[in-house]
């Protein structure tokens, strides 16, 4: 029997939607559980990049000179950019960008007011080391991920300069005045534990999220011993970006 | 005598600063008070585009649904790209950017504290109104450049959505509660009162720009008597804009 001939009898025999898929690549949207963790994923990001953008935004009107403006600014639109990227992913996965952000504006914004940063040196530290630990949990969690996922996860975690523009200018202003280490050490360490304990309530809240972390979808998450040791790399990489900022972490 | 020989001449007894433009098309920026007028005229756009990158970024943080906020976000990146055009054709015209814009800081950051929005709708009102009025002065010295440089003024100057969004809400916020109308109409006359103060402050302080304006570099410029025919017509598209608005100016 030739393969069109099989098919014609499957289009007879079969309704539309039991046609069995064909493919070498399944689809991993097929998974509605794994769908819903991607939207989730891909809804929380989203988020962090449009706060990210007003965040950065802001720190431009802060900026102690003309170039130091014009550059956040130009990073805020960096961000911008990696928002528009994960909106239009999720518009593709037949979601709604807004309904998918919703669930994590409580938890980011209790994370911003509680780290409002008192000056254009706290900012900086909070940006850089703040979305640092975002950034390498996001890099982690993508392991688990379908490549197209994946990819797009990895594209918008693309370091859109500020890394380099605030350790230049943190270790620039402690030369200048050392002091400053101290108090800045401090709020290095406040933040990753305000990071942490928003962290923990999203994971509370979001099932979808939590399984693709710890295996509960398909096979796709970690053990609970391997969650382990992604904390321990999530410490360890702060610790390294605090040094190079010439702080105690 | 060829061409070749000619210049050959040319090259031999004259020294090089006084050989001759041989052009259909001299360049317009040879003339060096021109040169400045553009350099000045630039600057206080790119400024000003900078400026209304932030102000779009903070009233996106005050929008008040997400659909909002990713909307202003957007409009705050258009006219951040407008600024990066405006910077490369300052460096192209061998200008600092940054002290080009230098000059024009002091009125533009003195009209924003004068006109501080008090909420998210005078802040819509500010944008449509403010920056309608200077994009309208804008395209009103357009009219005394050069092909190149209008060009890139009018481009900077096209619409990032940012009115039919601003007229949309205000409207429908004052058909909720017809009472905004009021103070929103003060609003707008307070807005272009500020506006024009501080332009007479730039025109006062910067020479070549006024010039450009009223025919003092060669034969570009109007004469008074079209100047006040442009202040009537910025005047009649004000008031254009506040019936749209559903406000008497």
């Amino acid at each position: 029997m030739s393969g069109d001939r099989a098919s014609v009898l499957l289009r007879v025999t079969l309704p539309l939607d039991t046609l069995p898929i064909v493919s070498a690549h399944p689809d991993p949207m097929a998974d509605e559980d794994y769908r819903l963790a991607v939207v989730d994923l891909l809804g929380a990001l989203a988020y962090g990049e449009l706060t990210a953008f007003g965040r950065l935004a802001d720190d431009s009107s802060l900026a102690p000179t003309l170039g130091d403006k014009a550059a956040l600014a130009a990073m805020a639109v960096a961000e911008y950019n990696h928002f528009a990227l994960l909106r239009d992913r999720l518009v593709d996965l037949g979601a709604g960008p807004e309904e998918a952000m919703e669930p994590f504006i409580a938890a980011l914004e209790a994370f911003h007011e509680r780290t409002a940063p008192g000056n254009w040196l706290e900012g900086l530290v909070k940006a850089y080391v703040g979305d640092g630990i975002a950034e390498d949990f996001y890099r982690e969690v993508s392991a688990y991920l379908d490549d197209s996922t994946r990819d797009l996860v990895l594209s918008v975690l693309e370091d859109t300069g500020h890394s380099a523009f605030a350790v230049e200018r943190v270790r620039a202003a402690i030369e200048v005045d050392p002091r400053l280490a101290g108090r800045l050490a401090l709020w290095g360490r406040r933040l990753v534990g305000e990071a942490l304990s928003q962290a923990q309530r999203v994971a509370a809240e979001r099932d979808a999220l939590a399984n693709l972390l710890v295996g509960g979808i398909t096979e796709r998450g970690a053990d609970l011993a391997e969650v382990g040791r992604m904390f321990a790399r999530l410490t360890e990489n702060h610790t390294k970006r605090m040094a190079s900022l010439g702080l105690s972490a």
